[in-house]
């Protein structure tokens, strides 16, 4: 009934995050977080569509600033289907309509026939059985021209998410325990007594903003109604650009930019006819605050959850996450105490939902701190500053078995190289050299220079930089396996 | 009127002040802390006899657990009179009477008429004309067999603190505003209800501890009371064998651990005749609990006491201490949260006197954070611990100008040296050589190695530890300016 290459996937990966600050930075938003299961989320968005949408089908659509670290993310995993996804960068965020309306441009250009479905990168859903009869389902509605949504079926009165009410079933399509119906209407976030009303009344369900449908059919409803009309046309003509290489940068800035900023739900799924809803009871969550930490772990006699080393003493219901540090609390109560390497934030659990704010007054005072963190994935693997002083940084850096760094030189800092644990093949001025633990290079400022690891375990130096200027942006990549420049 | 000679100093320096962690350690206690003034508490103790007792009649009581760490901190500073004081090790602790009597007994072999000046090491006293006026009045009064002690005017009717109630002038020892009395008796901590009589009174003073007396006269007074009887004789043995270097550290143990565990106060002040009080309107605190952080910065306009790097956002009445990584706090109120490089304590400013059940609780899980922090002193200058992984760890290694560590060698581990700032003098295999900044040096497995700043400027290695342990008690000391052995 479906065919595996005309299903495309759009992961909808642009979102910043702020309100899982100190655990997600701007460079490492929350879709790139790995605490709520053993992949990240946008991991675990990827492979909801294991068996539907081919790897390479795959799309994650990002803003032009996290594609490089949404790739060193998902490239540095050792899944192959996570490093054969592709990537689609808005020029600007323009709320998930453009957004989706992009990767349908993209998609039909490839297959007009194409059905894509649209996932939001940094969500909690347990797949199994029951997402997959969802999904076989969806994709046949689909493909006889339904705009098709998933509700998950409440669990409690939410106020903070939006719901779907449905109507008659529409039984040729059901599949297993599947079971579609038209959708009767989209309802914004409701207050508590109408969320009361929608458990009572058993036909309304979460909206998560998981949707699949024709990509043709998208850009018609968007072409349809006058403030979306030109969507499909700017889209079409930046899937053009892409797909040829000669988009203008500044052009698709001026024309994507001239979009209306507007969700998906309103611009299609709310007004359009022929919508489809498939009830599923699935686990799913928005992770829509720091509080989501509460579940990752079991609460101790007095109610609190800790992830990391301490103890709490005389204290009770709180939420203390540490990635790596100790972190000890004595008689607070309600508390969340977020503790990573570089940065803590504490506030009461029932302020999770302003915790942007104090990325904003961070941001505004300059705090690098809400930008990126201590560590940063590269394709090759990753490195950790561990102090920068004047004149010299001194960072931990792993390569993956089988990586490489690009061929490179730095003008204005020499670099100590000592190798811990694994075996490096170091390129220095032309001279190939091997180097095993407890071995160390030199090289010298200007210097062309490689690192690579040959082996099957990690490679883990130690770099000492030194130099009158030690900042990320003195590099000049001569080669470089992912086509990255200075 | 006074004789410089005749003067000695004891500094009690025993607490482990267990009420500061996590700023506090085991092994570097409150007394070491110097984020109260610009000097540690211990340093600013010593200062307090400048012009009384020289130098080398000053002498720092502790446990021998400290000691080291003691002298590397006062040894490390670059006043010349901190490192001219010498150390006296408690074989155990006994509380202060022993402790007092130990120092007594060590001056009484040194000058028969010696008069001590007894002071805490962990309190705040602000200095001055008047401080000056105390010591000389307390001074002569000594001479003439008074056991004498300041009494500091209250500001509050403090709890916590114990009282002198003050009888008749003195009057032939007033010194300028000096002006001492009789101590008419000693009063333990009273309820808020006496508290507030002794401030209506206007004859009470607060007890800080501060003690100045004959030596031979202490001794006798414990000599007199059956319960205390047994301390000078074994002050006195313990005296001759340190002061002949024959001390057995067992029978030490065995017959200072066998002496009463009593305070000063109790075992002589409150009980003994001649007692003076010199009541002085000092500006005086026992740094009692981590809400002395409160007044070492001005409050903002909610009333947060803030140092570090952060911000507090819709947060009142709390205390944010960092020592340099970035914490945020919203929407707390009369919270602490006091963070250090490895350890984060959070609690309300109310549980401030329980944050050693905090430190008791952390050792009772074996955390090496209530132990020592990342940083240590050295009598040479001081290391940091970036990283420890399997079989590696990273250090920053400071040493002082004119300053060598022991000439050493270790077995299980090689040592990478990179010289990020000043000029190293390394000897290593009988080889002796320069290093400036950017250059590095290899220190195989066995090899005996020293390190040496001959420069003016402060010397920075990073130091890479390569071998299968990489303990600090792997170390080999065949020379060391300070006769420690491994």
């Amino acid at each position: 009934m479906t065919s595996g290459d005309s299903v495309y996937a759009a992961v909808l990966a642009g979102g910043s995050g702020q309100r899982f600050w100190p655990l997600s930075r701007e460079l490492s938003p929350k879709q790139m977080l790995s605490v709520f299961g053993a992949e990240s989320l946008i991991a675990q968005a990827v492979h909801r569509v294991d068996g539907f949408a081919r790897p390479e089908n795959v799309c994650i659509v990002t803003s032009e600033r996290l594609f490089d670290e949404l790739r060193n993310h998902l490239t540095a995993q050792p899944d192959p289907t996570l490093r054969s996804v592709r990537y689609l960068q808005e020029p600007l965020a323009r709320n998930t309509a453009p957004a989706i309306a992009y990767a349908a441009a993209v998609f039909e250009r490839e297959d007009p026939d194409a059905v894509m479905i649209v996932l939001p990168s940094d969500h909690l859903l347990k797949t199994g059985p029951l997402w997959a009869e969802c999904l076989q389902s969806a994709i046949s509605l689909a493909h006889d021209d339904y705009l098709v949504t998933i509700g998950i079926t409440p669990t409690r009165p939410e106020t903070a998410y939006g719901y779907i009410e449905a109507g008659p079933e529409l039984e040729e399509y059901a599949t297993g325990r599947a079971r579609p119906r038209k959708a009767a209407r989209f309802v914004e976030k409701p207050d508590a007594e109408r969320a009361e009303q929608f458990i009572a009344n058993g036909r309304y369900y979460w909206n998560a903003g998981i949707f699949v449908m024709r990509t043709a059919r998208v850009l018609e409803e968007l072409e349809v109604h006058p403030d979306t009309a030109t969507i499909p046309e700017v889209v079409r003509w930046l899937a053009a650009a892409q797909a040829t290489g000669s988009l203008d940068a500044a052009e698709a800035y001026a024309r994507f930019g001239s979009l209306p900023s507007v969700s998906i739900d309103y611009a299609v799924m709310e007004r359009a006819d022929r919508v489809a809803v498939i009830p599923a009871a699935l686990e799913w969550s928005d992770v829509g605050s720091l509080l989501a930490l509460a579940d990752i772990a079991e609460p101790d006699a007095d109610g609190n959850v800790r992830v990391g080393r301490g103890v709490d003493l005389e204290s009770r219901n709180s939420i203390v996450y540490s990635t790596d540090r100790l972190v000890a609390t004595l008689g607070v109560e309600d508390l969340m105490v977020i503790d990573t390497l570089d940065a803590t934030l504490v506030a009461p659990k029932e302020r999770a939902q302003d915790v942007r704010l104090v990325a904003e007054a961070l941001a505004a005072v300059g705090a690098e701190e809400v930008v990126h963190s201590k560590t940063s994935l590269r394709p090759w693997g990753s490195w950790t500053t561990l102090l920068e002083g004047p004149g010299y940084k001194i960072k931990r850096v792993e390569v993956t078995p089988g990586y490489r760094l690009s061929l490179q030189s730095h003008a204005r800092r020499s670099e100590h190289w000592v190798v811990v644990s694994g075996t490096a093949w170091v390129n220095c001025d032309d001279q190939d050299f091997e180097l095993c633990a407890n071995k160390s290079a030199y090289i010298p400022v200007g210097l062309i220079h490689r690192l690579e690891n040959r082996g099957a375990e990690p490679l883990v130096i130690i770099e000492v930089q030194v130099g009158d200027y030690v900042g990320e942006d003195d590099i000049v990549r001569i080669e470089d396996d992912w086509s990255r420049h200075d």
